[in-house]
């Protein structure tokens, strides 16, 4: 077979002369790593591992008894990080680092307010390399821009430090391949903080799935969908805004891609294969930027519709619209053999053993019934929800279940407590963290293989492999515990 | 640019090859008309217009003052059809028709129930003909399997009879040719039977959304999820199974995509550009085949997922899944840039203008608050659902509206009847149907079209205009009135 090897440019012409392009947009499209098309199948490049790296699966790092942490980015998703690991033992905040130093020095409140010790300043441009050059500093906590998650998270890998970092991690593909070589490199975690895998319906759902509820599940969807409207202006300089009028694509895939990929044991047995995407027009988002920008153009349709298939023969479907009116949804449905589960718009669980909740098919179909598998009663979804519980709900702090005490120190109902909690724990106990360095790379590389895909008319897009074949070595996601 | 022309062997190696298929499928693929792939899109063959042949758009017949239906096919849905009829002023129901002639004959009592004289019975194989050869039939109601439809239909228009044909019309796009080349040379109607477009929720949806309370709608969703497994082997000869044994893509896919079109006024100055289609791998299918069947493998996946864009760039999101445990769901959901409509499983409105609800935003946005943009109260639905009520639902059979008096002759709640209602309707008075034979076409053709990208490893398909030129002349669906 042929393999055509093609000029950006000439991709980007191919690409608006397919009738239903959005002709408006500039022609020029650059992909942050070279790709081949072979049989009208995109292809992108795939670095080999350099020498010394190794895999990063099941990572341990020492333990340590107390985690110091520094703080990068204290806008709009910093500082309730701030407060959260005040409410964490073991626990020293030692770097508050913001662009603008009068928002990094407010959060030194959550530390006296918790009669905790002053945490040094950092501010400016570049404030984040002194943070990072640090001796007693084990952890960086990064929630800037995006556009600067990979810089400060590199630079604190290459200098030893473990990071979290908020979501999506990195842009674009070249980005993912630089978190995975530093972590690789240097053997540090570098966790992406996709706080909606630890909401209590996911984590409940995922234990119910991994005992075998659901059958096999060969479809899931997740989805970003929520109307920014009010938001856009709090965005320090503007910069989400900017963001998505400069790049089309599910550019925050991760809140739906995730609890997806863990429920099907992304490179723990399967991998994601290819992908196509489509994207409507801009209307909603080119008011916008024309009105808070003065662009006349927003490069990222209003809404922006993913099917990916696995090389186990699953799918999923992904949504992104920030852009229009419509109920908050992350989607998060599993369609399996055996049953079912969706979150929104409604919680519910579908059932084919009748054994669960007792119900029993008529013995003659009826044409006019329609829901013979309709959701199990709420009776049922209580008591299963209770049965189910996933053992990181369970887990006990200072003698209270991790998820009601999640929901008294707060953060988007619980979720994001729990996320840091079991982030400091896990270090703490010198356990590989519930999510590695290849979860944040697969997950945030979604934005820029939907764009890829996007502007060559949805052809399909194979999946980067970021684990460079040992995708199959776990065969399931694991959560540890220390004992 | 290159242009490749295939042979069908050539590309069904090269669909093999692609990594992530299903590589247990049998090698050969055919499609029903030839196609090119230029540039990674595959490009099917189109037909140019016979001389004689004209436009079907906004075409009427000589009013007739009673209508003299025949129908042909009496097993699963043309039965409670034929005692719809009874129900429904001038018309005559001159002939009765199925393989079996005891079916047939059991529809009688319908008609002797109604004090309406006895029909002529037909059976066999080609019964169908005979009924088709009489004068005094002016409509003949399709209901046998998928795969007789279009023999059925294209010998009764060839001989000057209106058709009305069950869903999906046509299995193949080469079929859906055969029907829109045999209603224009015949100037007769060929109207799809998609009793969806008439449920109570969708008409009054489109209503609203013609009223602009939605503002632009961008984005569709609409779907045939329904486990089927009470159903299966009340089939005739077991024809749907063996169908989707040996068929894979989204081969029952009206339902979703009928009230979607309409919305999106598609060959109403809009029209489908391309899709591309995925499909899971069979398990639950597998199985059946395999008890039922005696056959290993079950081509069609368990769950099918299609994305469309139009030429407006607009899209819309289909799935199929007759095979797993799902509450049943035709999604219907519309996303529209000031409004957002939900079917299932919850029926509700979003609106972003908040004179229509009484909402408003606070002035600094809660970023712990997710919902915005809930759905309307339900007394704002109720109210609104009364008040936008399609001029369908309000027309008078009997003094009593038609949402009504559907009520209580039954049928899927009431849609079976208002679209039996409409056909007779129109025909009665001269006037366009609310589907004419493009929309047959467009809605049937997504079976083979969403196989080919299927079998082609999603690769995007060019779908054909099946209006041939003229999906411009029309601005808006019309549904027309006697007065």
């Amino acid at each position: 077979m042929k393999w055509y090897r093609v000029a950006f440019v000439a991709i980007a012409v191919a690409a608006m002369t397919l009738a239903g392009c959005d002709t408006r947009q500039e022609p020029l499209f650059k992909a942050s790593v070279d790709y081949t098309i072979e049989d009208g199948v995109i292809i992108l490049d795939e670095p080999a591992r350099a020498e010394g790296q190794q895999s990063m699966i099941e990572f341990r790092a020492e333990p340590m008894e107390v985690v110091r942490v520094g703080f990068v980015g204290l806008g709009m998703r910093g500082p309730g990080a701030v407060e959260r690991f005040t409410y964490i033992d073991g626990v020293a905040i030692n770097g508050l680092c913001d662009k603008y130093v009068e928002r990094a020095e407010r959060c030194q409140q959550y530390l006296l307010n918790a009669g905790m010790p002053e945490a040094t300043i950092y501010s400016g441009d570049e404030g984040y390399k002194a943070l990072c050059e640090r001796e007693d500093i084990d952890l960086v906590y990064i929630c800037t821009p995006w556009q600067l998650h990979v810089d400060v998270a590199e630079y604190a890998m290459n200098r030893g430090k473990h990071v979290a970092i908020e979501v999506p991690c990195a842009n674009t593909v070249e980005e993912c391949w630089r978190l995975v070589d530093a972590a690789e490199r240097n053997r540090v975690h570098c966790m992406i903080l996709e706080n909606c895998c630890y909401d209590h319906f996911e984590l409940t759902t995922l234990n119910m799935a991994r005992q075998g509820l659901f059958g096999e599940i060969i479809h899931a969807e997740g989805a970003y969908i929520h109307n920014l409207e009010p938001f856009w202006e709090h965005y320090a300089d503007n910069w989400r805004l900017e963001y998505n009028q400069a790049h089309n694509g599910d550019v925050y895939a991760t809140h739906g891609i995730g609890p997806c990929c863990q429920v099907l044991g992304i490179h723990r047995g399967d991998r994601l294969d290819y992908l196509v995407a489509m994207s409507t027009k801009s209307i909603n988002g080119s008011k916008l930027t024309r009105e808070l920008m003065g662009k006349e153009e927003c490069r990222q349709g209003d809404q922006i519709n993913t099917l990916i298939r696995t090389v186990n023969g699953r799918t999923i479907d992904m949504q992104h619209n920030v852009m229009t009116p419509r109920p908050y949804s992350r989607m998060y449905q599993l369609v399996g053999t055996e049953g079912y589960a969706n979150k929104y718009p409604v919680q519910g669980y579908t059932f084919k053993r009748d054994a669960i909740y007792g119900a029993v098919f008529d013995a003659v179909p009826d044409i006019e019934d329609l829901n013979h598998h309709a959701f199990a009663p709420q009776r049922v979804v209580d008591q299963m929800t209770e049965l189910f519980k996933h053992p990181i709900q369970c887990q006990l702090v200072n003698g209270v279940p991790l998820q009601e005490y999640s929901m008294q120190v707060g953060g988007h109902g619980g979720m994001d407590f729990i996320m840091d909690y079991r982030l400091v724990y896990c270090l703490r106990n010198g356990l590989p963290l519930d999510m590695d360095v290849y979860d944040a790379a697969e997950w945030s590389s979604m934005g820029e293989l939907t764009r890829i895909s996007i502007e060559n008319g949805s052809k399909p897009v194979k999946i980067p492999d970021f684990t460079r074949g040992d995708w199959n070595t776990d065969e399931v996601l694991t959560f540890y515990f220390a004992d």
